[in-house]
């Protein structure tokens, strides 16, 4: 569908404003591209937006990571571009200043939080649920697999015990309608997604520690249809189901039976288990991590002698041929993002066949890219010189490098929430005038979202981190227009020695482009840091190298 | 009335549980110790607690502060005393624990909001308005005075203007009940509370700029008695009337004429614009701070050979003796810690003519002190070596410096939340497995509140912060038992330079005690803004000391 078409559809009908999510019926989760409906209506290609579409005008919300991007994917006669980091709030207050009294939505694709949020604030703007929209679920056949116990570390009917052993109570049951929480407690995965193997599914599970799953298009055994759901639910009449009320669509309580008390409290206590990393998990990102490190320092060294006269889609096809050479290889974690110059300013630019830039000589290339192996999950940024950057680039890219630092040496109370590891970070950037848009760091599933929530490290995140969380360090910095900086290693907690405090440990092993570092700006001990890194990843993946290979990455790795 | 006393009230009364608040009608005040009823039902004589009282038992919920002393001050036979950050949301606890259904409190003790988070969290369990304690407010005469507009910088008629000018339009008027936003609003103040020169009364503010001011007791022009604001609000029926949720009693509510619509949304206006410090209250800031530390550098100087022998009363004394000899002097801005040795330890002890101790030779002394003046308030805190103290002190005293230090000279993006600052400072000390369960700052009233809420560098605090803010930076770290170490300097915040970036300047002109630094720990950077700022120092406060205390404070300035 075309926005005009949606657009004369809300004029026929007398709708004041539709809001568009990038949602389907499992929030949170990746939309496969023909799903993803703003993409449709506006052109924008990004990974996370909101669109409010008035009979004459629309609205794309979007993130300070799409800022650039989608002011210039979208056509701006049709649609006005608002930043923010609010989507609801900000969707609000764009219905009140349009004079929107009415506020249409489709109950799939919104969260019964959301929904509940914009009634409580928007206490003049009425909800009115519509489905305007089709296609929103693609009905193809899902093939679906077992992820092996020797990856996952503990069997599905462990981790229900684990997660009924954490549900007060109370509670009967437990319906789960996140995707990664349910392809995790299950230990199954699907092809459905292209970059994110979870299986889209819904799981009731009973005190017992029964467990059922619901999904469409799935011929696996013991695989329900979704539409079995609301019969299964009606053995709860009279008693209380935990739901967790951000995960949950607001269809879900119009197909529930009525008598079931569908309570929504808190975080969900599969989220919060899922988040601690067993001992076979942690192994497994260990060992990924090498073989992830081995292709991707395969590629600099290629990249080092052959990037004269090469686009940003031939580094991204180049790095997907190493990384699927690795062993346990599934496919990338994401859309690989290789920025040249200018365009590394975009936070979350990806080239494709079609549009790409020629690599900038005297500038940087960003790249930031990740796999999933059978036994975990990677996402690491590399921002590389290409020829000779300015020093403007070189102190920018070594005050990033002090923000990455004092992260990843940063010792801490255990509980401390997101946001205070965010400024720990984040505060040595600000200490230069600089700072970036997006967050610090993001938790990382294991062989399943390389997003992982709820803990994040970012201003608002007030999860509090526990050990064994595997999340992202990612500091930044953007000149639009002219460059962009980010570096990013995967990191793991672990007991810092003074009891009650954690620390952080390296997952990702590749080197930091010296080419970029100006020494001086750095203390002894970032100094120290860096060099005993850049050790450790040299005695990790020399074994696998070649002679040619091996000879680039002891100069890379060489002390400051 | 005794804590028995009560509880045989509870039982005749058939009434499950009760809880006493450590307010009276004006909310986040302090209370004279004889209205403070925990500290008269209890012994407790911290600043902030909260009780829950059940025939058979009591729980004496404090925070971190407290969490010694109170368990000094109560008795352990009737008492139990509670560690908690979360007060109401313990309390609930609490109550279910103990097969509470049905909660007593006294509407004018507890805000809308906690009366509203407690009936929505705590669903199962009924409130009940009950008024079991007389004399939460004294109704002796008080005495009330104007505060010169040569200290205030702007009249009550401009702030009312600029307040009425950030209400927005759709209300008719505003109703204030925080006696600090009233105080400053109508450059009022009075005698009332022993250290903070507050007017405790309501303010009506009329959209037209109007203000009606009500308090009990007062024969000053133009204030009704409180009693009055009912039928003032008459005038507003059919329209709407902002208030603050969080420093309106829920008694308001019952008094409320009927058709007045008081809407209760966000942070008032008036906390907004009073955070925002105007060019002469700057001024005086800054000038009252050279007259506080001209009277703190004598007093240490006094102390540096007077210590032997003398208590911590002792100090209280001398140091106010030579508060009361500067300019402007007003009072005490909040009661005078002097604690030597393990007290020191005791975050908010306070010695008093009956319980204090002796100084402790080879330990510390923590001063946490301050005062009113007419041109501003001051609040520092000075440990001071005694004799030749611990290595493990010396140590400790030069992390906290070193945490200090890191937000005394940060630079942040204006609206940054104080939580982010907290981080800043805090993570200094967590490197070292250390901590302190206090906030790192709080906002500093005018000639008003040593403690200026909404604003505070703490962990939870989301308030962002402004130019022209005046806060205080003092972290610390206890061992309980042992000693106990506080660094405390009044700062505010200016440009840094760099579009929409902030930094700190001091207000506070005091040495740092140099014999508790190991000046090997610190880096060229911190040895440099203390070498600088002891200069400063210096060069402020020389000119008023005689020859013996210039000779003491050029000893104490010199550098590292």
């Amino acid at each position: 569908m075309i926005l005009e078409d949606l657009q004369r559809k809300l004029r026929q009908r007398n709708i004041q404003a539709y809001m568009q999510t990038m949602n389907n019926m499992f929030l949170g989760q990746d939309v496969l591209e023909k799903e993803n409906k703003i993409l449709e209506l506006t052109g924008f290609s990004g990974s996370a937006a909101m669109l409010l579409v008035l009979p004459e005008q629309a609205f794309l919300l979007v993130d300070g990571r799409y800022s650039i991007q989608a002011r210039q994917e979208t056509n701006p006669q049709q649609i006005t571009v608002v930043d923010t980091n609010q989507f609801f709030l900000t969707l609000g207050k764009l219905c009140r200043e349009s004079g929107v009294s009415e506020l249409a939505y489709d109950p799939r694709s919104v969260s019964i939080k959301n929904v509940r949020y914009l009634q409580e604030v928007f206490t003049d703007i009425t909800l009115r649920e519509e489905e305007l929209v089709d296609g929103i679920v693609t009905d193809d056949a899902v093939e679906v697999f077992e992820h092996d116990i020797r990856f996952a570390g503990k069997s599905a009917a462990e981790k229900c015990a684990a997660v009924i052993e954490a549900l007060p109570k109370k509670y009967a049951a437990m319906l789960i309608t996140a995707a990664d929480q349910v392809s995790w407690l299950m230990n199954l995965r699907s092809h459905t997604l292209p970059d994110t193997p979870v299986l889209r599914a819904y799981v009731l599970l009973d005190r017992s520690g029964k467990a059922f799953v619901y999904a469409d298009g799935c011929t696996y055994e013991n695989i329900k249809p979704l539409k079995a759901l609301t019969a299964d639910l009606q053995k709860y009449c009279g008693r209380s189901v935990w739901g967790d009320i951000a995960d949950t669509p607001q269809q879900i309580l119009k197909i529930l039976p009525d008598g079931v008390d569908l309570c929504f409290k808190g975080i969900s206590p599969a989220a919060k288990i899922k988040l601690v990393k067993n001992a076979t998990e942690l192994e497994g990102f260990k060992n990924c991590h090498i073989r992830d490190g081995v292709a991707v320092v395969k590629f600099l060294c290629w990249l080092d002698s052959n990037w004269q006269g090469i686009s940003e889609w031939d580094v991204v096809q180049k790095l997907g041929e190493f990384r699927r050479q690795q062993d346990l290889f599934f496919s990338d974690s994401f859309g690989t993002i290789a920025a040249s110059g200018a365009n590394a300013a975009i936070v979350h630019y990806q080239p494709s066949e079609q549009h790409n830039s020629a690599l900038v000589k005297d500038s940087v290339l960003l790249i930031d890219s990740g796999a999933q192996y059978y036994d975990g999950t990677t996402d690491v940024t590399r921002t590389i010189a290409l020829g000779n950057p300015s020093d403007e680039i070189k102190k920018a890219f070594t005050y990033v490098l002090k923000a990455h630092i004092a992260l990843a040496t940063a010792c801490f109370p255990e509980a401390t929430p997101g946001q205070a590891l965010d400024a720990i970070a984040r505060s040595r950037l600000w200490a230069y005038g600089m700072n970036y848009a997006h967050g610090t760091g993001h938790g990382v599933g294991h062989f399943s979202n390389v997003h992982e929530g709820p803990f994040a490290i970012s201003p608002n995140n007030v999860c509090p981190i526990y050990e064994s969380y595997v999340t992202s360090n990612e500091p930044g910095y953007y000149k639009e227009g002219a460059f962009g900086i980010r570096i990013e290693n995967m990191i793991y907690s672990v007991p810092a020695g003074k009891e009650g405090f954690l620390k952080f440990k390296n997952l990702t092993l590749i080197p930091i482009d010296k080419h970029l570092i100006d020494k001086y700006l750095l203390s002894s001990e970032e100094q120290g840091w860096l060099n005993s890194y850049h050790q450790e990843v040299f005695s990790c993946l020399a074994p696998y190298m070649d002679a040619k290979e091996k000879e680039w990455l002891k100069a890379a790795c060489s002390p400051l």
